[in-house]
């Protein structure tokens, strides 16, 4: 129930019909009795440095969910970025830290870690691609690297997106084996889908899926179908995968952590969504 | 359920703890299977030009309840001011119009008058006094006028805004008698408070209820108490009386019919909101 003590956690990004986090998070809040509600609005680019400053001067503001297509711009608009999205140069998480100041962090790649580990898959060591150099692709890369793969091939046709993520990479991880240019998934022991394609009915698939051997686990960001046609696909290959939803349930306890409320385990997370 | 497709209406003021539209809307929402919710966002005077114009251009904004301390200032962010809004000098309901304009009309008055004459009682030819020329008082004072009183009598410690209300009054009802200056409300068929007087402990009263005669009806607005310490005074004194709540929930249809939901009435409202 929303009262005027409610606290308020903006979910910004646009458009916002494909949302997911109001649903999980909001019956999470209702299981605890915490007097929170994330509220989804559909701020566009031109807007969204003066509306974030301007939502973070509300008296009952406590945090932001930063979604597209704001990751990457937000990182510019924050008086603190943690070391995670700094590599990641995204972030999709803003709280108020102290005198008013902005803090951010980024948690898709930390998701998406922990559900791959989850699945017993290694990661130190490991060959991995991810195409789709945008908020998410950059968040998780940059987990991945913190994993300990050895080698991370980066694809994206923004080539100054690729390049400042490769860059960045290469900065923070000097033994790591970065490469860019190709989305050719074939030799890898990962590969990720970070782009939107698989958000529209018709869209093209990622990566030529025909090269993708049947031993490699693939990732998925795209949460429009839970087996998207890309998962579809590499699924008649015979590959293992993880959905789009992993990585998200997967974030919200860091989520949960930063922002100060108590913990939850991903599966209570799911179980409180569905019911 | 909040969600992606969920309809924003921002409620803005400042203060937020004292609120009460979001535990009637959002029930009556519920009940009817409105994708549409009211959330409180506690925008300072400082910010609210700039909060108000970016809050309308979020892809799911609906419209904007407005209260203190924005009513006043909302009429010269507006395109366009329907015309109860314009005598009172004061907004408290805000929708997009066409091409993004801004449309803007003031319910609170029309809420007073509709529940006085729910308890029966005769304005047309009355005489009023109205203590309070903000938002909430100049919005009484323009429905009363409207309702048809033969004698309107307004006080306010701030000169300005009494002034301003009671020449927009003569202008528009050149058939009234409209006197300033004076909050003795010996007299009178019908007194109202309609200042802040009675949401902190420890106010004083807001006028001088031992010259208030037994026989007169008494208003107020503040909703901290249903009783507040200014009714229990009048109630003493054998007054009969309406309080704040009355207002709020008798002005709701026409909230509803603005904003283009369902129609409901005040009891199924309360019913709703106490359920």
């Amino acid at each position: 129930m929303i009262r005027g003590t409610t606290r308020l956690i903006a979910h910004l990004g646009y458009p916002t019909a494909a949302f997911r986090s109001p649903m999980i998070y909001n019956p999470y809040f209702a299981a605890r009795g915490i007097d929170a509600v994330v509220v989804p609005m559909g701020c566009r680019a031109d807007d969204y440095a003066d509306f974030l400053k301007l939502v973070f001067r509300l008296s009952n503001i406590h945090g932001a969910l930063v979604t597209m297509p704001h990751k990457v711009a937000t990182v510019a608009l924050l008086d603190e970025v943690r070391p995670t999205a700094r590599v990641a140069g995204a972030c999709n998480a803003v709280r108020l830290g102290p005198g008013g100041t902005l803090v951010g962090d980024m948690f898709d790649g930390e998701g998406f870690v922990r559900g791959v580990l989850r699945k017993g898959r290694v990661l130190a060591g490991a060959r991995a691609l991810v195409v789709g150099a945008g908020g998410v692709g950059s968040a998780i890369a940059a987990s991945l690297a913190q994993a300990g793969v050895a080698a991370l091939a980066l694809f994206d046709a923004e080539v100054p997106a690729m390049m400042g993520l490769a860059g960045r990479l290469r900065r923070h991880h000097p033994g790591l084996a970065v490469t860019v240019g190709s989305a050719d998934p074939a030799g890898f022991d990962l590969v990720v889908n970070a782009t939107p394609l698989g958000m529209q009915a018709g869209d093209p698939l990622p990566m030529d899926v025909e090269r993708i051997a049947p031993s490699t686990f693939v990732g998925e960001v795209v949460m429009a179908a839970e087996i998207t046609p890309f998962l579809e696909a590499v699924r008649r290959r015979g590959c293992a995968f993880q959905v789009g939803s992993d990585m998200l349930f997967e974030q919200i306890p860091a989520y949960l952590e930063f922002f100060g409320f108590p913990p939850a385990t991903p599966d209570e997370l799911r179980c409180l969504a569905a019911s």
